[in-house]
């Protein structure tokens, strides 16, 4: 079966968690709003699921996955089933639930990277809100960051199977995910990653290793990894680097 | 086997999700942090945790759940871990994972909440974010809130067991959230929700049956149920209740 996900065609945003983790999985899968609007795709194909009048289990917003008669959405919740399914998780309870607690950090640092930028509302541009964006991405560079990456740093450090991963020996969907994370403070805050990156060593070599896995190099080298831009939860905005 | 929860003591936050399921399924559970220091409670026990030296499941912040040898954090998390064990979730996996994907929602939505009155910086103070906040929240109340109960409404009207619960024909762990979503909300934005509230009939006629459940209605008559405040995630500003 082929795997469907949704995402807004134009950003890497939260549909790029799901994506790296079918990626090393290496499922098939279409990226159905990346296709012409006149084959089913575009901004429209989202808008019909969210919007869906006979559906019982509606959805709130992208990323959405349908295999087959399941349609899932949630990033979280996505990639638990994404996980179990393709041997990105470990299989026992207390492995899956500490996998799971880790991408449930992982998503609420999402939004706090996301309102550096947008701290007073999605709906008004970032011209409107730049003065309050640059007090709260101070606080971000200053305070949220470095507790985030610390704690990611600790968790690998007490890895029992060894400093390399978070959970466990093998690669699991968080660790894909920290990589994304780490990918998207070095375009939003190169200055700010830079001063603090090599108090990180272990983050930094587990992002590095996983950048050069052959599935996901290829993904990455590939037009279907978009790029970084000033649309996505990620921005560039110089006065914001702190 | 006696639950402990390790949740800041004045306060109801994101640990009262987790009383509330725990008050529901009349499970026996220790409110750790709410004991005296003394006794091994106060904001000390849940320091200790986080900042435990020797564990190799770190913890990032309270709410945390310990259950013989496990620390479940992350309120989702944990709330998938009671539900599972005590009838507050389906048993089938798509039940699971969509109770799981609505709890998701309610937990995006809950750090909306927050930012309402705390746009800039947690490490703020409300007056000194008092202007952003109003900008922010008069978006949350004219935007974000309908968004978010226009959804719950629709998903219990949808329900194909009913439009009585979230999910099939039994309440959920995520039920008791949105119950305690509405409370929040009505102390928080007391002449918001009036003007609104009449627009999701199904949703706060839910949260009424669910404050009348026995074992909920004698939590809420307690001496345990903290009252909402201004320290916690909801609180009453009018200034920023539009």
């Amino acid at each position: 079966m082929v795997y469907k996900l949704f995402y807004w065609p134009s950003i890497q945003g939260r549909g790029e968690f799901i994506r790296l983790a079918m990626e090393e999985a290496d499922v098939k899968y279409t990226d159905v709003a990346r296709k012409p609007a006149s084959k089913g795709g575009g901004v429209k194909s989202i808008l019909n699921l969210i919007n869906d009048k006979e559906t019982a289990y509606p959805v709130y917003a992208p990323p959405i996955l349908i295999i087959g008669k399941k349609i899932i959405s949630q990033t979280p919740n996505i990639l638990m089933f994404l996980g179990a399914r393709h041997k990105l998780a470990p299989k026992n309870e207390d492995g899956r639930m500490w996998v799971h607690q880790l991408q449930l950090v992982i998503s609420d640092f999402l939004v706090e990277v996301h309102d550096a930028h947008h701290p007073l509302a999605k709906s008004l541009y970032y011209a409107e809100q730049k003065k309050e964006a640059r007090r709260r991405s101070f606080d971000f560079t200053s305070s949220r960051l470095p507790k985030f990456l610390n704690y990611m740093e600790l968790v690998i450090k007490r890895n029992p199977s060894g400093p390399y991963n978070l959970v466990g020996a093998r690669i699991s969907y968080a660790d894909l995910s920290l990589f994304q994370i780490i990918e998207g403070l070095r375009y939003a805050f190169p200055s700010a990653m830079q001063k603090i990156e090599s108090d990180y060593p272990r983050t930094i070599s587990l992002s590095a290793r996983i950048s050069k896995r052959p599935r996901i190099r290829r993904y990455l080298e590939s037009p279907n990894r978009i790029p970084f831009n000033e649309h996505g939860i990620f921005r560039y905005y110089k006065e914001l680097d702190n």
